[in-house]
């Protein structure tokens, strides 16, 4: 074992990549470690979408809490990342409409509307005519939409990839196409990891694997209970923008990217690891999208493709430190809102590293311990 | 004007490679010229059915003698093409079903079994269960097929580079990215072909251009009366053969090829060059493939393309010499039968310019001269 | 003919497309014509770079003064593109370096340094160390560098998509896979076009199709003499910025893109159509790259593609009305700089439509009348 | 554990895929078991030769009578495979040409010849005017090519598919993206695996993992020790056959495809799971294979890739029984002989699992217990 970093942190996804750009970027000693190449699964799968309010809505605060104030990272982040990378992430602040496509949505989404703005945040309901009127493409047999204009969106394979590459220009190493296959521990201290290359030896290694969490940290009985939840995606092209702002509907979401690419998604499978894209999953996503807005019927066909999301039994992420182990941090479970969340993911990992404070309601590592035998 | 052939061919899909290859294989000299790369547009975006009796059924007789006699050549010509270009034209004789989706189909097609039957065709009748045995994948709710045991299939895009690259194997010339511009004349005799490159003389020329023949010959006046129809096509792949034959019914075909592929097409939107795939093309037929085989929904998305597909206004290929213009010959507006026809017609004008007998009812261009002015 | 517009543009490269956008933002009615797609063929093959300095260093004072005042308008064109369309055209300014591989060219490129600054230029010699210092990739071996810092690049299919989806936004017409196949003429006045689809009525008609320009007008005896100039290129990927500036020696450049790509190349071969990337033209690029940048061995192979350049025989554009035909304009011929002068050629044009005044040294169409024959 | 099988094969490249087809044809309960999907890696980046004379010169006799046992399998194995999954393997027997660059190479080959013929195999010296009778492509500058006409090649892709899809209509059950992350054991017997999905149980399991089988068995102390040696591949395509047998010298290997594809490989480097091309990679072979066919030069680029051979420390597979361990089979360590392997590795494997005889001597698991603690 001759090589020591400050921190390991495995798995180059959109929240790796992010913890190893914090760390680096306060001058600590990082090795961002990937299986196969940087951002190469869920995290560039991703429509983008930072539905801090469009997502998060079943009333679990400190989620809720977490999610804003990471959706108010970005617009700082996006100048930061473009000046260390010269990677443009593409934010778009032109809000999510939560669309209504009959009466029983339209009631609740008019009283999540309430329940938003009684919290202090905007929501506006778009009557249909308003709503033609904002964006003409919408489908006129809609019941109205509840406009959330906070919530945005980025290109997920650029912020991921800016987010890496940022952290190799502040000083991180990076390898990718290594297999991280244990942990090293003595005692109850993580002290590193064994690759398929070598042994490298680290004050703090942070599992940051997504879907493939477990398989590290599983077999060693870690207490965590996890399963993927493949989504299919597929993008058109326009050769004028369609729509400004993400729509959102109980069948698909439309995200509106640059250059007339708009990309929809998304189909839930839990419990597959399954990549492939179906006939099956397309169907209904192409059905809903051309119901929500008709003139898709012409939009030009260009890839389909998959991400397996990893969720939680809990549905709310892993983020901080393992409870058994010293100098093991965790921090997966994102589900649907990794991109959305990795820029305080980032934070709050480096934070714990360095000792600072963070909000204890935003570590959920604590039960850990309770649910895993010894790891 | 430095080079002279026998026969210049303009055009290097299917149907000008079969020409060229026939030609080749007689001793003739031969110039194959292509504006783009051979089999680059609608010949290798057939699916490939050899539908002799699947399509042909409106009664014109002289199209389905065509057909029957093009189909009769495949199994012999599949061993040539092989052994000249090492390729495997995929050649698959495991019939055709034309589906009854409902009763009025049903009836329809038993009675269309018994006209084939009184012409001496094979065609036989399948109730759902028998169709159910020969073909467990196949819908339940179906109500019978028509099966049509010697219509078969290939790889479009193989027989295409399979015919230009035996051609070139037997001494005929291949010039891609050039593009014919117009024809050189001498009085009423075609004498050759002027190129973005250079000026070229031959005794004969052929135009087989598909769907672009009419920008050579229409601007002259040729008494042509084309359109492109274009199709939109998409390929799954499963990990064992669902199917055996070819499934046919009025809203798609699906075609299966080797490795477990499968080719479902088309649509059919005449009048545009438009070769782009939009979602509203692809619906119905994903919607179409899934009701005949239910299974498909868990089939693997591949891909999808389009192809321009030349029709003529007579809904007959234009076929011979052309009337006005000794010296130049015409070979286009194969529609959907283009795969199908391919090496009849390759016969056909090789025969013609040998100057051999021809079927006079094959010989579509006699009513060129009264429809155009002078060329 | 049922359509008519103020001008119809014919081509949607990233010239065509410039002259519409132009022409949409002054409120003009355009009709932009595309044989294929938008940006299909040397628009998107471009590597991008603003030569300003470093490509047209022979004295051609008049097509100097336009790219100079090309390159000016970039940093407020990046602004109104990315507005109108949401593209980044991703302008990078930090110089282009033309590096001395030997003594030779150290003396040829350090007087040819004093010539610009001459002429109130900023040039720069590097000796080694210091280049260096300021690109430590760049190979020890080399005998220094002149540095441009003025020159710079942009995403050149970014730019070109940009272009025509801002004038589609600006509420100019675009239609694709339409072959314009003749110009319509009332004696010497043009009046539209006959295009595969039908044929549409302008005032004024611009010829924009780059190396396929000679196809309409050369047909008709216009009086130009063009070819094409047939241009390799390959891309390669890094997980860190390798370079800053663009790097230009005798027999390759090399541009960095965002998120470590890097853009090679380019041969040149005159008077093909040829779109083939042979292993011929990419050995000696391999060669002069890694030669340049030697850690470029470790790079990640990405892509190959080529571009057809117009270039004309007295090597400039082509810009400018047709002397004996009143409502043509051309405006091809930029040969390597059709990215760098596409701005100043979307204005000139559209300040001649508007009977506005040009500089005299920048319309170069003046002689046509005298070679060709009547249109 | 719910489900039962006779054998398990964990690994779908082309070893696995060949034992679970041989499994299955002698009616066995197989579960075929792949972590991403079939043929993925190494088995479909292989060139295909079946170079048993021209790869296994170093005397190792009984890997030499396995490599020649396994080549004569193919022809009837071709058949075969055509028949259950409708794919042609490619299999073309047109020789192999060992090329002397040099005089050195010359005699070397020379003698290599009349070891060779003394041990009773065909193997004939062409001096350079035959050689160029024959191959009139090849280069003149050689000093001639030792031809071992009995040694050919296959589609490498085509053979792996042809061998899991005829498993699978041979009833076999394909499982992919399923890891295997570890092995069930009762004492000493292995009695299923642990995916990542559910645990499974067997009779026998099978490890044909390839590169990545010590991932599975090294962890626990296999007594196995292996390394992945990376390789780089390229392919291009021509419009006529260029060559008929493959060309083999030192420095790259030329191996022609169906439809004038010619596939080019391959560089050799060992430790590294990395599978991106490198520059450096491409070079030296683009170098050598011009070198070789100098008409290469205006060949058309394709595409390049990489593959991750599996090499033992003892440069031999690794084949048969775990000894220290019940109902635990191995097959991996084929390096580069893994396509010419497959046929005699999937009958040995089966004819074990069957308690059938093999010749001891193609048995290499004998000593692993010797090596490894305690699995």
């Amino acid at each position: 074992m001759n090589k020591h970093y400050e921190t390991i942190v495995v798995g180059a996804g959109v929240i790796g990549s992010s913890i190893a750009y914090h760390l680096a970027k306060r001058g600590c000693s990082v090795l961002l470690l990937e299986r196969e190449s940087i951002a190469g699964k869920a995290s560039s799968a991703a429509a983008g979408m930072l539905g801090a309010q469009s997502e998060l809505k079943d009333g679990n605060d400190s989620l809720y809490s977490l999610a804003k104030a990471s959706r108010a990272m970005f617009p700082a982040l996006a100048e930061e990342l473009k000046a260390y990378s010269g990677i443009d992430i593409g934010l778009q602040q032109k809000g999510i409409y939560k669309m209504a496509t009959n009466e029983e949505e339209r009631e609740e989404l008019i009283a999540y509307g309430e329940v938003q703005r009684d919290r202090g945040e905007e929501a506006r309901w778009m009557e249909p005519a308003e709503l033609q009127r904002e964006e003409p493409a919408v489908s006129s047999q809609l019941s109205g939409a509840l406009f959330l204009p906070n919530d945005g969106q980025v290109s997920a394979p650029d912020l991921s990839k800016a987010f890496a590459m940022s952290a190799v220009e502040l000083g991180a190493e990076l390898l990718e196409y290594t297999d991280v296959q244990s942990l090293i521990k003595e005692g109850n201290q993580v002290t590193g990891v064994r690759t398929n290359r070598e042994d490298i030896s680290a004050d703090h290694v942070v599992v940051a694997c997504g879907a493939w969490s477990e398989d590290l940290l599983g077999k060693q009985n870690s207490g965590m209970a996890m399963y993927p939840v493949k989504g299919e995606c597929f993008s058109v092209k326009t050769k004028r923008r369609l729509i400004q702002g993400t729509f959102f509907s109980k069948g698909c979401y439309i995200v509106p990217k640059s250059g007339g690419r708009l990309v929809i998604g998304a189909t839930e499978k839990p419990g597959t690891f399954d990549e492939t894209v179906t006939l099956g999953g397309l169907f209904p996503l192409i059905k809903a999208a051309t119901q929500l807005v008709p003139e898709l019927v012409f939009a030009e066909w260009e890839t389909a493709w998959t991400g397996l999301r990893p969720q939680t039994e809990a549905s709310i992420p892993y983020l901080g430190p393992h409870e058994n182990h010293a100098g093991l941090f965790i921090a997966t479970g994102h589900y649907r809102n990794g991109i959305l969340l990795s820029p305080i993911t980032g934070k709050v990992i480096a934070d714990l590293i360095e000792g600072k404070h963070v909000p204890q309601e935003w570590i959920t590592t604590g039960n850990l311990s309770h649910r895993g035998v010894n790891l």
